[in-house]
């Protein structure tokens, strides 16, 4: 798979569990739990990405990190949102950026 | 901007500032103070997605959420990693039989 | 001061700041700012005695730990609760028959 | 129990369970796991302590800041400190505090 489309494809699997039996899946059964149990996960992964970077453990750190972002994606989904929002938010603040640096080297 | 190429023009992005001097932006100085100060930037968004879900507040949201990914990015271009690392793992997981995997791993 | 006292005597001092001039101290003016900025500090400091744990500094990690408390503490006077509350539940536990009755909970 | 006793006599017994069998109680069984389980469990508490405040359920959030503790409690004796090192810090910074609201007071 091409890694470019990796997070639109799992914002489309995760939209379809969303109302799936929670006895199907890992993520069905998040779903079920709710917003708390989801948000347990976002901290918890936080958390193990943290200690993953201070152990100096790249293999592991690339692995918290994919939690971290895996259950983002699954509290966009419980929130009607999804992965496109978030990169629409930054590619706004990168075009802004790009125009502040622009005006920023027309001062020179 | 397509958002499908914005992971890629921000970690370019930031694998320029790596080494710029810290007084020209943001980044360059999370940089320059190392590790830690970027790590405790990725738990304060993580605290801060978790408030802005629980305030019910989707803008606030997609915008803490922003944050969490942004700060994620230095991390990995800290560690000489990058966004490609993470969406080549969730592939993988996604490839060896989706989500249904990474439960059958959390049943243990 | 008897390190005994120490906690009634913050909790004293906490609750005479609730309602001061935020220009005064650094509690009042995080009482001023309000929950959520208190919340955004019980991260924080969560964070930093993880990392300071990761260092493996007794000194910084005491250091830290204190910080977390104390702003425990900050964040149980702003709801009009204080260390008694959370003390008195801790007895509560001790007293029936000890931690081993958290764990049976948490067996669950 | 007395409040004020509650702590020494947790970390009595905390410390008394470092060595001992994991299977006999939820402590020993953490402490068997090592640093790593019990910083994500004061990761988790932070977290949950932070969920109740914004939840507005004060008997919640009293339960959350009492496990919050409980679990900074096991980190420190697993580190060989206790308590009494982070309510010394305390007890110091109050002091100094004090200290200086004398100065400033004999300023006026």
């Amino acid at each position: 798979m091409n890694p470019a489309e990796i997070l639109d494809r799992l914002s489309a699997t995760l939209a379809a569990r969303r109302e799936a039996d929670p006895s199907t899946s890992y993520v069905a059964k998040l779903f079920h739990k709710g917003q708390d149990a989801i948000l347990k996960k976002v901290g918890e992964e936080a958390v193990e990405t943290i200690m993953a970077a201070k152990d100096g453990d790249k293999t592991h750190l690339v692995y918290e990190v994919a939690d971290l972002w895996f259950h983002s994606l699954v509290l966009l989904a419980h929130e009607g949102l999804s992965h496109e929002d978030v990169l629409n938010e930054l590619a706004r603040r990168e075009g802004l950026s790009g125009i502040a640096e622009k005006a920023a080297r027309n001062q020179d």
